[in-house]
C-alpha cells in the first residue's frame, strides 16, 4: 500500500558495550529491519569481543569518511567525545541515532543548528525512558496546545533505590550498591543520585513537549541523596510513595514551570505503582484527561529496542520536525510559582523559617524536625540551604499552592495554573 | 526548523452529537493547529444547537461536493452511513478522519482499497482506546518483527461494569444501568457487553500490530454478559480482578492467537489496576519487556481529543503506511493453541467434559459448578456451550498452556509461543 520505499541501512556503530552488543545481535537476527552493521568503532581493541574480528576498528574516521555508511549509531559513554562524532557524523550527512541524553541535553541548541544545517535527522528516543516511546509521542501525537503537563519517573536507577527503601526498608548505602550490581545505574552514579541524568531528560522532554529549548544546568533539580529514613517514615505514614520526578506543568500566559525534585506521590497517581527500574511518565491533556506511559526505562535490552525502533523509523526517513519550536506563541520558562514542600531536616535554624509563604505543619523530635509548607520557587533558585547535606526537600502531592499567602501584603493572591 | 509546510484544514463535519460538538468547541479555541469547520451535516434539523445555524446542514452532498473542503470528519453512530461517508469522501479525494471502530472494523479490507487507489488518508486513532495513541504507536513505533503481544482492556465500559461489580459489589444490571447514565455505554450496550465492541478494537489493532486483515465476526469472542457473581467469589478469593480483554500473540511460525475473553488478571499484571471507564494496553516486546499505556478510553474528550491529534497529524500530510501489511514474513491468525481456562456453569453436564484437554480443578456447591483446566482454541471455535447463558467462560492468568497433554496419546507435548 505504501509508495515509501524502504531504505536499506548501512550502519556504524560506535561503542559495543552491553546496549551496542544488544543491537548488533538483535540486528543479525531481524532482517525485516533492513539494516546492517558494516564497522564498529571502539576504544580498546584488545578486549575479546563476540563479533567478528574483522567488524572492529579504533580508528572513527574509517567510520565517518565511509561513503556507504549511511546511519551512524552513537552508544558511547564520553558525552564530550559523543558529541565531536555526532557533530562529524551529521556534517557528512549521516542520520544519527543516540542513546546519550548527558550529550544531547548539553549540546541541545547545537545539535538542532547542525540538523537543520546539513538537513540530516538526529533520533534519540533511547535517551529518555528507554523503549517508552515518550519524545516520539510528544513529538508527533501531542504536538497541539492541549498539553497541560508532563510528569515523570524518569531515572531507573534512583526509582530502584527508592523502591528498595521505601517497600522493603533497605537502607540507602546498599540499595544503591544493588543498584549498580544490576546495571541500572550510570558508570558514575551520582548522575542518577543528585538527578543530573532526570534533568537531562527533562531537557529533552521539554523541547519536544513544549518547543523550550534549555540547559539541564539551569533547571531547578535535586536528587534522592539527601534523602533519609525518616522521610521513608513519614511517607509510610501518609500512605504515600518518594519518587523522583521530573515535572513539566503549564502555568498562565505561556509560562511552564519545570523541575526535577524528590516529590510524594499518593495512590491516586499513576506514578504510585511505578516500581524498581521502571519508568512511568503521565502526559496530562485539557482534553483527554492523564495519559500514562509505562515500561522499562533502564537496561541494556529496553534501550537497544529504542534504538531499534529509531533505526526502522530511518528507513522511512522520519526525522524530528520540533513543531512546537516554530509556532508563533512560544512557552518560556517561569520561576514565578509556588510549591507545596516537605522539608526535613536535623537541626533547628538550617531551614531559613522566612522563606515559608505558609507553614502548614510542622514536628520535631530528638533526631529530625519537619516542615510542610508553601515556598516561592524564586526561594530555591536564590539560596542552596535546601540541597545541602542533612537536608531533604520533598515536594508534597498537590505540588502547586494555588492561593498563597504574600508575607509582605498579608493577603490571598490567587495562583492558578493555566485552564484550557 | 521544519522545512513541511503546514497545510491549512478546511473541515467538513458529520454528527454533533458530544463527540462532535466537543471537537468543535476545541477548534474554536485552537488556532495553532490551522483547521477551522466549514460545515456541519446532521440528521435532525430542529435539534437546537451550540453552534450558528448557517454551519449546519442535512445535505451530505454540500460537504462531499465543496471543493474547498479537504478534510471529512465523521462522527455519526450509524455505521453503514459512516461507511458511505468515508468512501464518497476518500473518492473525492478528501482525508478522513473517523471514530467508528464498527464501520472501520467490518469494512476495513474496503477501506484499504480505498485509501490505496485514491491515495487519500484515513485516520482513525479514536476508534480504538479513544485518546491513547495505540494505533500511532504501533504503526509508527512498534514497525519490527519485536512485537510478541498485545493485551488491551479496550472497552471502558465493560470495564466500568465490572470494576463496579469487583470492587464495589454492585450487581451486574445496575452497573450496567450505571454505565449507560454515565455516557460510557455504546448506544445499543449489547455491542459493549457482549464483547463486539472490544472484537472491531482488536481488528484494528491485529492490522496495525501484525499486518492481518480480518473481519471482526472471525474473531473468537466473547463479553461479560454471562458472568454471575460466584465467579467474582472466586476471583476475589484468587485475588484477581476480571477484565475483558483484548488480546493478539504470536505463536510459533508467523502464527497469531487473538480473541477477546473475559480473563483474571493477578495483581503482576499492568491491567490489574485498570479500573472504571480507564483503558490499558500492555505491548510486549522481546526486547523492551512490557510497556503499558494507559488512560481513558471512553468520553466525549478523549475521543475528541484523539479526533484533534489525527487532524493534527494531516497538517503534515501524515497517513498510516499499513506497513505490516507489506512484508514479506506475512502473519496468519492460528486456531491451533491451548488455552488455560476458568469455566462455571449451574449444572452438571452443562459443560461437555470431555472439551478439556486436562482438568486442574474441579469445584461445586449447591448453587454453581466450576472446573479449570486446559482447553484446545478450536474446541471453542467448534461449539457454543461456552458462550450460552448459565455458562461463563474466563481465561486464566497464564493464558497459554504451553505444555498439554494430548488425550489420544497420553503424553505431553511441547508448546511454546514463539521466542525471539
Amino acid at each position: 500500500m505504501s509508495s515509501q520505499q524502504q531504505k536499506k541501512l548501512v550502519v556504524g556503530l560506535f561503542g559495543f558495550g552491553v546496549v551496542g552488543e544488544g543491537v548488533y545481535k538483535v540486528l543479525q537476527q531481524t532482517t525485516s529491519l533492513n539494516a546492517s552493521i558494516k564497522k564498529i568503532c571502539i576504544k580498546n581493541p584488545d578486549k575479546p569481543r563476540s563479533a567478528p574480528g574483522e567488524l572492529f576498528t579504533t580508528d572513527a574516521a574509517l567510520l565517518l569518511n565511509d561513503e556507504e555508511i549511511n546511519v551512524i549509531i552513537e552508544l558511547i559513554d564520553d558525552a564530550e567525545a559523543a558529541f565531536t562524532i555526532v557533530a562529524r557524523s551529521l556534517a557528512a550527512g549521516k542520520a544519527v541515532v543516540s542513546a546519550n541524553k548527558k550529550m544531547i541535553a548539553e549540546h541541545l541548541e547545537e545539535l538542532l543548528i547542525l540538523q537543520e544545517k546539513y538537513e540530516t535527522p538526529l533520533l534519540y528516543e533511547a535517551a529518555a525512558c528507554a523503549g517508552i516511546p515518550v519524545i516520539r509521542n510528544l513529538e508527533e501525537y501531542y504536538d497541539n496546545d492541549l498539553l497541560q503537563s508532563i510528569k515523570g519517573i524518569v531515572n531507573g536507577s534512583t526509582n530502584y533505590i527508592l523502591t528498595k527503601v521505601l517497600d522493603e526498608g533497605v537502607d540507602y548505602a546498599t540499595a544503591l550498591l544493588q543498584a549498580q550490581i544490576e546495571g541500572f545505574a550510570e558508570s558514575d552514579p551520582t548522575l542518577d543520585v543528585e538527578g543530573t541524568d532526570a534533568a537531562n531528560k527533562l531537557t529533552l522532554l521539554l523541547a519536544h513537549a513544549y518547543g523550550i529549548v534549555t540547559e539541564p544546568s539551569s533547571l531547578t533539580y535535586c536528587g534522592i541523596q539527601n534523602l533519609t529514613n525518616e522521610d521513608a517514615v513519614y511517607a509510610r505514614e501518609k500512605g504515600y510513595q518518594v519518587k523522583l520526578v521530573a515535572q513539566a506543568t503549564k502555568l498562565k500566559y505561556g509560562q511552564v514551570a519545570a523541575f526535577v525534585l524528590p516529590q510524594f506521590v499518593d495512590r491516586y497517581s499513576e506514578l504510585y505503582n511505578v516500581k524498581n527500574e521502571y519508568n512511568g511518565v503521565v502526559i496530562e491533556s485539557s482534553l483527554a484527561d492523564n495519559q500514562f506511559f509505562y515500561g522499562k526505562g533502564a537496561g541494556s535490552f529496553p534501550t537497544a529496542s529504542a534504538v531499534l525502533s529509531d533505526l526502522s523509523a530511518l528507513r522511512y526517513n522520519y526525522r524530528y520536525e520540533y513543531r512546537k519550536l516554530q509556532q508563533q506563541s512560544a512557552l518560556t520558562l517561569s520561576d514565578d510559582y509556588y510549591l507545596r514542600v516537605y522539608v526535613s531536616f536535623n537541626k533547628l535554624f538550617q531551614v531559613p523559617q522566612e522563606v515559608f509563604e505558609q507553614i502548614t505543619e510542622w514536628s520535631s523530635n530528638e533526631s529530625r524536625c519537619y516542615v510542610t509548607g508553601t515556598i516561592h520557587h524564586s526561594a530555591l533558585l536564590q539560596s542552596d540551604w535546601w540541597r545541602k547535606p542533612g537536608t531533604s526537600l520533598i515536594v508534597l502531592p498537590e505540588a502547586f499552592d494555588k492561593r498563597v499567602r504574600i508575607k509582605e501584603h498579608a493577603q490571598w493572591r490567587e495562583y492558578e495554573p493555566a485552564a484550557l
